[in-house]
């Protein structure tokens, strides 16, 4: 008998996936996903890039019955889920699966979220549909990794828009083959390149991600097929994307080992190789809290990665979230490296800008990737040192579920939603028992 | 200086262009591709893969304001432009620019048509925009081929998304720097396979060609940015899709050679290089017309790309349309090859199943791309033979404006319009003096 096709599996996987089997492991890891994106999300609500396509879908939005998180208003779901896939998304701030560096959340919950509170669905079927979006969406994108990224491909959205047909496939009840077509149908939406990553355009493509991924679901719920090898394909999606990909990795070990389980959660809003350095000079300030002229001078080493990323000029918020300075002097001198403390208002901080220069830094090849050794050399003439490996949030190092809620709270407090923030974690702690999503919905509004 | 970004210069070409300066030919190749693009809509305005989209867009539309051709209804400009870019496309009858094998009307022209019907703009309005955007699509489907369709990429989705942008950004009036943003918006949104091509995904890449575009043109009007070389830097679109991109081909000669001058219309709706064996077929025919029982047998000669695609069992009106037997057949049987002539009926009909088994194909490497030599030997024991190396339909010899008008009318009487395919045509021909694009829009409702 032939092989099956990847996408044969994958359909019958969504569709015959059973919530009663979904371990309270990877449940929580669903709850904890959803919560950090809709965090990550509320905090940029204000933000002219999010602003922006929220008005342009104003204008080409059908009957509005889906929250646009924290705008006071419903679009359709299209425009609902192209917008806050875009928030959740804007800072790089959320969810990332490190093997592939995708954002998985950001494709998938929007979808979740506006087709659930469209139907009254409850919140079981949210986590599950999230979780097996999200579980496609990965594995896929190991499939292609790390040719795929390196090539030009933002795999956000490329791999996005699959799990964003997955899981609007499972919400909708579609059958295992119509699964399968979604996800053809998908591939030939699947778009967004690592060029336009410092433009708006970037958020278009993960925006689409989202709403192409719906769409997908909905031309295969009505009847709408796609090629049998759509995916995998001598002419298909990885193979006219990259390079020869690894199709088994795709369905090995499908619903035993679960590649959305391994999700992680940044602390900071940097890029994760600053994140060492951010933890071991939080570290070097709790063990000797000093005002900042008791200190002289602070070398940051790390591999090559982090010099090639970090060691650079800081004019903007941009350069501040990748920044080996600007990420010394927010632990050392501030103690907290939160959303406020990489914009622009941080940035011109006089103390800060002062302070980073004092900071230098240098290459130690013997040091891993993801790691920092920071020196402090104090004004009178003591030394301090910390080396660290596994910063939080790291795969080793997961981030509790009290800095989840403490980042929630930031965000929301950023966005303008402090008042609601509780009331928004407790909603979505809950997830798993909410009969009906909408509630969540009318908090998040 | 630095060398001006290719998506800079396409920018300065469309919001710089006047009407004036468009030659009266070029108009008039507007004309003949939009004639030829809407035709073709219509004769298919009740095929399943075209009225599916149609439904599921219903369900997603704002206040309508398009016209979906032949449908008796509106929608909103991007549910409009979507249907209608599928049904131009869906049995690749429309016109190619052989160089790129790109279809450029189908993705352009609906989202021309559904702007002006939308703002009340002229025909003159819709001819430049539409020539604008076929010029960008060709251009940089130039840059891009062969390598790209050979990798697997349908270049008509993924190089009209970038039409469709540059005639929205014109039909807008989008700035110089505006226009270069939508264009390298549409590279974040360009996609579409060829595995994907035998399956009703193609349409969906096709059809979001023409809204994403129009998308592009939107979130740029809004003020959303793109990577200055999105086109073909580094990391952008055409590397990441591909090969080298030859870039100077995008800006060569910009606006004294047009690329969208040189578009091709079929006369018959079967692959390319089968209209050598119709045109000779039928030329035989008129020649020598004797009932199929006086002709013994037919032998068909042409290159290897001819029988590689050709010498097939007919089963189904895909199979016809690629098929040298049943090209010969309704050349010399019938004397006519409509849309009609490549149904299942016409598969199933027992006089042409009985008279393709007469046709034997024959490699002739001696015979150029695209030519066949078909020898006929009739029952009497005489024989004929006709050479013909350039079809009806090719670059060297163009579809006449009465052939065109006759395949508008064949198009329009299978999908149940004959009685208004006279003053459709003429409304259509007059393009070039209408003050307002809407009258036509109401003829084709």
């Amino acid at each position: 008998m032939a092989q099956p096709y990847a996408g044969e599996l994958l359909g019958r996987f969504i569709a015959g996936s059973d919530w009663a089997a979904i371990p309270p492991a990877l449940r929580q890891e669903g709850v904890r996903s959803i919560l950090n994106h809709i965090g990550c999300a509320l905090g940029v609500a204000r933000d002219p890039a999010v602003l922006t396509p929220l008005g342009v879908m104003r204008g080409l939005s059908a009957a509005p019955t889906a929250t646009v998180y924290g705008q006071g208003l419903k679009l359709d779901a299209m425009g609902a889920v192209f917008v806050n896939a875009i928030a959740g998304n804007l800072l790089d701030y959320d969810d990332t699966h490190l093997n592939t560096v995708i954002h998985p959340a950001a494709p998938v919950a929007p979808v979740c979220l506006a087709l659930a509170e469209q139907r009254g669905l409850s919140g079981a079927q949210v986590l599950h549909a999230f979780l097996l979006g999200g579980e496609v969406e990965c594995r896929i994108g190991n499939a292609v990794s790390p040719g795929h990224y390196a090539r030009g491909w933002h795999i956000t959205s490329t791999c996005g828009a699959f799990g964003a047909a997955a899981a609007a496939a499972k919400l909708l009840g579609l059958s295992a083959t119509q699964c399968w077509h979604a996800l053809g149908i998908a591939s030939s939406q699947s778009a967004g390149t690592v060029e336009n990553l410092p433009s708006a355009a970037k958020n278009v493509s993960v925006g689409n991600a989202a709403r192409l991924g719906l769409f997908a679901a909905l031309l295969a719920e009505a009847g709408y097929e796609a090629a049998p090898a759509a995916i995998e394909g001598p002419l298909g999606w990885a193979r006219a994307m990259g390079d020869e990909p690894d199709v088994a990795a795709i369905t090995e070990g499908l619903g035993t080992r679960w590649e959305i389980a391994r999700t992680t959660y940044k602390p900071y809003p940097a890029g994760i190789v600053f994140h060492a350095v951010i933890d071991a000079c939080l570290a070097l300030r709790a063990a000797r809290p000093v005002p900042p002229e008791a200190i002289a001078a602070v070398e940051v080493a790390g591999d090559a990665l982090l010099l090639a990323r970090g060691d650079r000029a800081v004019r903007n918020n941009r350069d501040a979230r990748v920044s080996i300075h600007h990420s010394a002097a927010l632990g050392l001198v501030l103690g907290r490296a939160g959303v406020a403390e990489f914009e622009q208002a941080a940035v011109d901080d006089p103390v800060l800008a002062a302070f980073r220069a004092k900071v230098t830094a240098k290459l130690d090849a013997g040091l891993p990737r993801g790691a920092a050794r920071v020196t402090v050399r104090y004004a009178d003439g003591s030394a301090a040192e910390r080396v660290v490996t596994d910063p939080v949030g790291s795969e080793a190092n997961p981030l509790s579920e009290a800095a989840l809620d403490a980042k929630y709270r930031d965000n929301a407090a950023l966005g303008g939603f402090a008042e609601r923030a509780e009331a928004q974690i407790a909603a979505i702690r809950g997830l798993e028992t909410a009969a009906d999503i909408r509630p969540l919905m009318a908090l998040l509004a």
